[in-house]
């Protein structure tokens, strides 16, 4: 007679699947969910059918929002003439945390990998480029990941871009501030030599 | 204009309330929530509600079942004049993978913790004290943790079971199976030397 009772086993199945939560994870919130009182639980589950019946991509950001337009494309005070072009929402929220950025974004919603399937078809890529038909936006900036896959993915859509006349620009590579010297991997290095300024 | 939409924010918040998730898990989680399918998420939604909604304590043994009597206390099989004390439901189904104990289970769903404010009225030592009435139970092994709390509450509840005339046993303590002694602790160490057996 091993294992817990049926609906039990399921609702850890559920957890499981979610991703990295283990079996021992899964188990640990299946308890939780069932020592919740009833308007918890109700509480949860309402955020996870309103969340998903209110989030959808922005139309001209690709950006996830409850808006008809997004908060930053809507945006009045916001430089349209510059569009920082990331792979995720986390990465907008990331660069909106620095308060030095004040252009638009576009979220392509993940990378080209050729290794997993992903072609240019499968990101937000063709929205990026319809944006550029009239003549707002001015420059830019790739913002994908420093990885092969957003490397290539910066890569392959600047020479989209360019050809139309707009400036494109990368993220500087170099050494984290506030990171030692030491830890920092060759590659890394390399380029932050190559990218050295004037003092 | 920092963070997510509000009701992406909302449904991060829910996965941000549940033990051992952090952030970025709970940013993780619910990205994925929103990634799956609608049958995807009606099912883990559904998962949630039919196990809250079916799955109760055992009226005889307080364990967590789907049946009006849990599959152990139902089963015609089991020997009903022993009962193994446990803390928590995971407990019962460590002991059932031995495949070695075919006695009854009482599950306390705690332990006695004056420091967490948790006294012998908040668990289901009420429920055990009952079971005892006939003179069905011969042996009660406590197999609470051997955690400070653990070993109150076993030593709390075998001092009232006892003055019943009835057999009350605790799991032997000692070096775990497969360990190396030179990382057991010297409490476990004491006990297994004091627990030492003739070869």
């Amino acid at each position: 007679m091993e294992g817990f009772a049926a609906p039990l086993e399921e609702l850890i199945d559920s957890f499981s699947a979610l991703p990295s939560i283990g079996r021992k994870s899964a188990q640990r919130l299946a308890f939780h969910i069932l020592s919740l009182k009833d308007e918890e639980a109700e509480k949860f589950i309402n955020s996870i059918t309103k969340a998903r019946s209110s989030i959808h991509r922005c139309p001209v950001c690709c950006n996830l929002t409850d808006k008809d337009i997004c908060r930053i494309c809507s945006s009045p005070s916001r430089d349209k003439s510059t569009v920082c072009v990331v792979e995720n929402p986390k990465d907008v929220n990331a660069i909106e945390k620095t308060h030095e950025y004040n252009g638009l974004y576009h979220v392509l919603h993940g990378a080209i990998s050729p290794m997993n399937d992903i072609g240019i078809e499968d990101i937000c890529a063709k929205e990026l480029i319809l944006r550029l038909e009239d003549d707002t936006v001015k420059e830019i900036i790739m913002a994908t990941n420093t990885t092969v896959e957003g490397e290539a993915t910066a890569m392959y859509l600047s020479r989209l871009i360019k050809p139309i006349g707009i400036k494109v620009t990368r993220l500087a590579y170099g050494v984290p501030v506030g990171a030692d010297l030491e830890f920092a991997d060759e590659v890394t290095l390399v380029r932050a030599i190559e990218g050295r300024k004037d003092l």
